[in-house]
């Protein structure tokens, strides 16, 4: 087994930067299919969305979809294959940790099963927030965690507590048996090397943000 | 002025990876002056955060700080020249664009206003959703946008509208004067060269984690 403490490297390699612009593709081709369009071509997408025509053709080509790039792809093909491609058609399980402000608003957020996950559970150390509702949802202590996780089947775990609770909370998911980890919490996880995790930090969003705001004013 | 229709690009260059690291470093400080260490050395840090000490270093220097990289820094001077160098020490006034599931979510999520964000105004074109208030802050009317920008200086836009209403909010927060525009909706938006835009996408979080899960069953 992997030792656990040591730093969480990118041990996967995905083609980060297609698979971004893949879903952006995907919400367009949806516009599409629901106005009537039902063939697209590459130089269409490229003039709607801002993108290099050759780097769409690239990026669906990693779908193996058969298209002729000029001629035009179905609609409803090429939407299926980058379903596919992206696992957006399966509906996958997963925990959320830490239902707070952030973890109940993931929870509120409708969007999340259309992108294939659907939370089945949402875990809490505080007993005020155990043994309640949110939505449909229900908050347990985390020490129902690892069997539940088992029973169901649950891979992937979605990371909301603070800052400080957030390593210990990742121990317990991987204990579960957590392969992949969305991590909210504005801190570098320590995970063995066969989980995945994907940083989503509002924090350093902003801090970006900001940070140009100043250097354009400066400039 | 700027053709509105160029692609936008990264006109303003930030060491972004410096900027991820220096907040993640911001929320150790802070629970180290809660635990009363008043002293702190990259060496400490690099061990607690899974960070190569000789980077951390590169990084603190960034924010102008004169310490002694071994033996350590004073913890108050250090998190207030992160905090300067961040920005996080001021409030900046933000409208928040979409008020549907996400946008009312990040006006409940508190810890906004300590990231150095305090939204101000949202506002819908949905007139079901103008009126009303989401926690303190108005629901307006898109109308509005313009002349309250100007009166109140604000700078800083939050986009969480739908991805079809995306470029016409962004359309509209241009010319009212917003210069930074934190994205979550799953477009590539069209903005002048001086507009900041700064892409939050879940959607493409989540698409990139199943892939790797994915991948990780097939090695």
């Amino acid at each position: 087994m992997a030792d656990k403490n040591n730093i969480a490297k990118t041990k996967v390699k995905v083609p980060e930067h297609s698979i971004r612009r893949l879903s952006v593709y995907l919400r367009y081709l949806y516009s599409a299919r629901d106005n009537s369009d039902f063939y697209v071509s590459a130089p269409n997408i490229a003039k709607e969305l801002n993108f290099d025509p050759t780097q769409i053709v690239k990026d669906l080509s990693l779908t193996g979809i058969k298209g002729k790039p000029r001629a035009g792809y179905n609609t409803f093909e090429l939407i299926q294959a980058i379903e596919d491609y992206l696992n957006f058609d399966k509906s996958n399980r997963a925990f959320l940790v830490g239902a707070g402000s952030l973890g109940s608003a993931l929870i509120s957020y409708p969007q999340l099963e259309s992108f294939g996950i659907k939370i089945v559970a949402a875990f809490d150390i505080d007993p005020e927030k155990t043994g309640k509702l949110i939505k449909r949802v229900n908050v347990l202590p985390v020490s129902q965690m690892p069997e539940l996780a088992k029973r169901l089947k649950v891979e992937i775990g979605i990371l909301t507590t603070t800052a400080e609770a957030a390593q210990q909370a990742t121990n317990l998911m991987v204990e579960s048996g957590i392969r992949a980890i969305w991590n909210f919490a504005p801190i570098n996880l320590k995970v063995p090397d066969d989980v995945i995790v994907q940083n989503t930090s509002m924090y350093s969003n902003v801090a970006i943000m900001l940070k140009k705001l100043q250097a354009s004013k400066q400039s």
